[in-house]
């Protein structure tokens, strides 16, 4: 994406672990490519559920923040700074003016965005049509690491389901012997 | 998008009731545009589960059967012709030629695309938020209808659910005096 701006067109930001951008609400800021760091993209319900959508990767643009330049964007979504990040930020002004200007940009952001609907399709028939344990399953093995730091809590919002479900499911993994649990970490044994 | 390409593009054609056309397996044909019936879009699991992710609107483009050509669109769902049902169809080399040349074409398709997002995140939200039974209320409430002839298999199809989740949960609601039930029928009374 780089090759349609000039760098003087970047904000830089950094942003402390913690942070949450409100996408629709408080941020329309621009098109968002993420430096350093580790920010993660939710959806909430009314009664403070969350489910993630996906990460974003190190080097990749993000268009949901600059929603209000697309048209017909509307999303009610939260981006977690969940690692110290820092990101380069090209305006609103300047997307808006390339997308009207440069049709290798509009068709770069239709192909973002093309990525995000799969990737929000996927989540979906996962929610769906995968039983909760099985999902457990695919999270802890994608982490590619022997010991988790993760609440209970933690693993419900990222996996759009209730505390409670997420403690049964584990206890009985474990029961199996498939992993150990300890305050804030969950350990794979034999997945 | 009438004005970005000439009528003599288009080819059209007519599905009966009951036909599916698989996109990303058999067919990548082009943007379509729903002249008369009805379609639905919906995705399915390796367990033959469905749920439904939006239907198309007369006169309404779709770019999903197009996904061939367009970038980074990796979408498995299936269209079905639930009415017979009468398309007019911008090849896909017709699209991709425009999606070059154009500027206003490609922020058409995006806008379109932006809107396809936007619906499957409400359906996300709502499978992993809203209890199954405000669910099926929903769907009722929404139909405007006061009988709905369709059954728990398709209810069940509609919402990415089990038939036996959706039988209880109808037996409920009936027990209730929200709804009456009869053979391939919903009365709604009282919701």
């Amino acid at each position: 994406m780089q090759e349609y701006f000039q760098e003087k067109d970047l904000l830089y930001f950094t942003y402390p672990k913690g942070k949450r951008l409100f996408v629709n609400q408080e941020i329309c800021e621009g098109v968002m490519c993420l430096l350093s760091g580790k920010i993660r993209v939710f959806s909430t319900s009314y009664n403070h559920k969350e489910i993630t959508l996906f990460f974003l990767e190190l080097g990749e643009f993000c268009v949901l923040s600059a929603s209000c330049v697309l048209p017909s964007f509307e999303l009610d979504i939260t981006l977690e700074v969940q690692e110290k990040s820092q990101i380069a930020l090209l305006p609103s002004q300047k997307v808006k003016a390339l997308s009207k200007e440069n049709t290798r940009f509009a068709l770069k952001v239709n192909e973002i965005i093309n990525k995000r609907l799969s990737q929000t399709l996927q989540v979906l028939t996962s929610v769906a049509f995968t039983p909760l344990q099985q999902r457990i399953k695919d999270f802890l093995l994608q982490s590619h690491q022997e010991v988790l730091y993760i609440t209970h809590k933690e693993l419900a919002n990222h996996l759009g389901s209730a505390r409670e479900a997420i403690s049964k499911t584990l206890k009985e993994m474990k029961q199996r012997g498939e992993i150990d649990l300890q305050r804030g970490k969950i350990i794979i044994k034999n997945l």
